[in-house]
């Protein structure tokens, strides 16, 4: 698909997915889009586990039940690494953020929906419980999980603010 | 261009460019690349300045002499409102780092080189001088200034870790 008709066709998908189980190449080809990002001093300290299928995605989905992880056929999770610093400055967020981006974009481009699934893991309590059934991830931190799959159905947009009164020329 | 060559394309250009200019077409669909990233809550925070020309630029050259934007013809500033919090979470950087990751893959699908210039503005001083020069941005905070252009050159590569060892299956 075109870069552009990719970037402007990408939506949050809030709702659910079809069952439809997603290739193991598709799924790598999106994690791969993503740690094609930039990072931060070329740190790439951004790692990515994909969760192919409903049994791996079943026990994230105890410690957050959200239609978009109880219905897609696969996801994947991005964590980065509190320990490391790319020198002076600290960009896991902007790391991570731009790796979910390229993802979501990718995703896109290979005609699925998903969603930038964050917020449920800035709890204590659930950010600990979601890395310890990640077997493995500990010392990790998940920034995001991105559900993917096909909508099962037209899933619905919200409203952007037209863009002209977001862009201003050279002076803001 | 297709999605995946121009996710994988992408690099950081820490050279210098051509002076040739770059119709303002594509610095606007470069901006609304940025615009279309997804944004905490939807809240649309970001926002951009073209600086179509030298003219534009070199108020900010002043304050940061870099070769990007010394050669650059044309960049785009991204900007965040610090005064506005999308619900309980800040989502400034999440929200900005997404903008910017999308306007340098489609500024690559249109045949530019790019750069994601933040650091120099994370200096107080510096922040401050570059939002007065990008006049009417005051109370804004600027994120990245992203130079644009024809690389006069090759463009030296940074090596990238396998994604194999990035990337783990089911857990991690």
């Amino acid at each position: 698909m075109d870069t552009f008709e990719a970037i402007h066709k990408r939506y949050s998908h809030k709702e659910g997915f079809l069952p439809d189980p997603i290739p193991l190449e598709h799924l790598e080809r999106i994690a791969h889009a993503g740690l094609a990002a930039p990072t931060g001093n070329n740190s790439q300290f951004v790692k990515m586990v994909i969760l192919p299928d409903r049994a791996a995605i079943a026990r994230l989905c105890k410690v957050n039940p959200t239609i978009g992880l109880e219905t897609a056929p696969a996801a994947i999770a991005v964590f980065t690494d509190p320990a490391m610093q790319a020198g002076r400055w600290d960009f896991q967020v902007e790391d991570y953020a731009a790796a979910c981006a390229q993802m979501l974009i990718a995703a896109t481009a290979l005609g699925y929906a998903s969603l930038w699934l964050d917020s449920p893991y800035f709890d204590t309590r659930k950010q600990k419980e979601a890395v310890s059934v990640l077997k493995g991830a500990e010392g990790y931190y998940l920034r995001v999980v991105v559900p993917i799959g096909l909508p099962d159905g037209e899933g619905s947009r919200r409203e952007k603010i037209p863009y002209e009164q977001r862009i201003f020329y050279g002076t803001f």
